[in-house]
């Protein structure tokens, strides 16, 4: 967060993606990629509370990928979730790359001066919301791996997951909502996992967690193509959903579920200590999520 | 440019350094690599008279990198620049990457409302400068394409043109002189090579130019190590100096003279004739600096 003037506050955010680490140009379109180049970036302004206003992007290419349209259908998926955003494309660079496709996208966005939503913001007795279903993306991971493809099934709910891998759509319309009723006092978009984000969350407030494993909503359709202990455990490990996981101090609780967001437990004052509540049975809740690099 | 507020508006540039393309490991060290990436940068926004002022930096890191000390390192150099020049690092992402390093360095500079120097400003009868010796990262980059190495030859000439095209300095104090005496009717940086970003600046300006080859200066101790027909192709051709080139009117070229700034010739009305005059013979120049990916 950057001050900008007596108004405003300038966020920039940036997220690259890298071919055969972050995406794997066979299960893909250039079309989605372009989207998804923003929409990861822009998600990370949304958990900020704050509006996109502009991108820079960079752009490895392989020279493979330079002779065809690769780069054309790149933008028209990028321009796609521009305009609709509103967010203007104010330069990068282009450079050549030995082999692999790397793209990396930095937005900067705008937020009401001293408004910006932090990570350090939570306390003891806030309620732990998120925006809607999880683990889509992450089944749809698993589709794509066993050799489902965007568009090849008759079953739209195939498609459905597919497409919330290959083209995530950033939480702009509810992090505005959130941000016009001042109900988040801390908020992070689930990128890596609910339980690597929302241990994320609890580390910068210095607070711990019980999270009711029986409150945390499933993506439609994951439960009618996986099992029900699969989709549980999409729903709190898996990547990639882009939406967005915030706190909500006790007496604002009844505001953020009218506005239907979903109640998945409550913050405590034990710094560390991470609950996962399935019926009567308590057990730590582990990072299960992407862990970037150090897993590797 | 970005507007930023009622006295100061915003640039932001941004450069994609590719393992392989744009510099080779075993030729360099991480700490001049780490150096480079925001110099390359900085050099963007000096360009265009600003002050450089945060940093956003994404790295996509092989294996075999993350295991050692080679981020550390990274750092060490890129922070050595960073206290020197102010420049804050505000975030960043690091990612895997199957095999090649890939750093994406993102800089925001501010500049007084209206005062950024564009590439479009130059005018038929303005007055050509650089400001200093060039074709020392061009002999450096052939020294080491011959085995030399830095640090390696007791010729300290060697180690100083290989030091250019390593660890390149961004020429800030140079622009804020140009900035403070208002000089530059237009302004770029010499990334590509002389010929190319001369070619770049005329063409934004919709101007033609004339160039003295006598007067392109060439860096300290080029014309030691390299016969002169070679010197003189590298000060012209050769790229990564990260010197400025700007336009002068006329009636200010002497102020430009008298500050140390090299005048190599002036600008025409004559869009897209671009002459180069050796002796008394007029030839074309042509843009014969790094052509990106176009030409490979």
């Amino acid at each position: 967060v950057l001050p900008r003037d007596a108004q405003f506050d300038t966020v920039v955010t940036v997220d690259m993606m890298v071919e055969d680490i972050d995406f794997r140009l066979e299960w893909t379109t250039p079309e989605f990629l372009g989207y998804k180049a923003l929409a990861v970036s822009v998600s990370d302004i949304a958990a900020m509370g704050a509006d996109p206003v502009w991108s820079l992007l960079s752009i490895a290419l392989p020279g493979i990928l330079w002779k065809g349209d690769f780069l054309d259908r790149f933008y028209v998926g990028w321009f796609e979730l521009a305009r609709e955003l509103g967010v203007e494309l104010i330069g990068g660079d282009i450079s050549r790359s030995p082999e692999r496709l790397v793209v990396d996208s930095t937005v900067g966005g705008q937020v009401a001066k001293g408004r910006a939503i932090l990570r350090s913001g939570a306390a003891g007795g806030d309620l732990l919301f998120v925006t809607a279903g999880l683990g889509g993306s992450g089944g749809g991971l698993q589709l794509l791996e066993s050799g489902g493809r965007y568009g090849t099934s008759e079953d739209s709910r195939v498609n459905h997951l597919i497409l919330k891998q290959l083209r995530p759509n950033p939480q702009i319309t509810a992090s505005n909502s959130i941000q016009i009723h001042g109900l988040a006092s801390s908020m992070i978009d689930i990128s890596d996992g609910l339980s690597s984000d929302l241990i994320h969350l609890m580390a910068a407030s210095g607070t711990g967690c019980r999270v009711d494993r029986a409150n945390i909503p499933w993506e439609m359709g994951l439960n009618d193509l996986f099992d029900a202990d699969t989709a549980a455990i999409m729903a709190l490990n898996g990547g990639e959903d882009y939406e967005l996981l915030f706190t909500v101090r006790s007496h604002e609780a009844q505001t953020a579920v009218d506005l239907g967001f979903i109640k998945i437990g409550e913050v405590t004052n034990h710094e560390g200590r991470y609950e996962l509540v399935s019926h009567t049975e308590v057990t730590p809740l582990h990072a299960r999520g992407y862990q970037h690099f150090r897993n590797s």
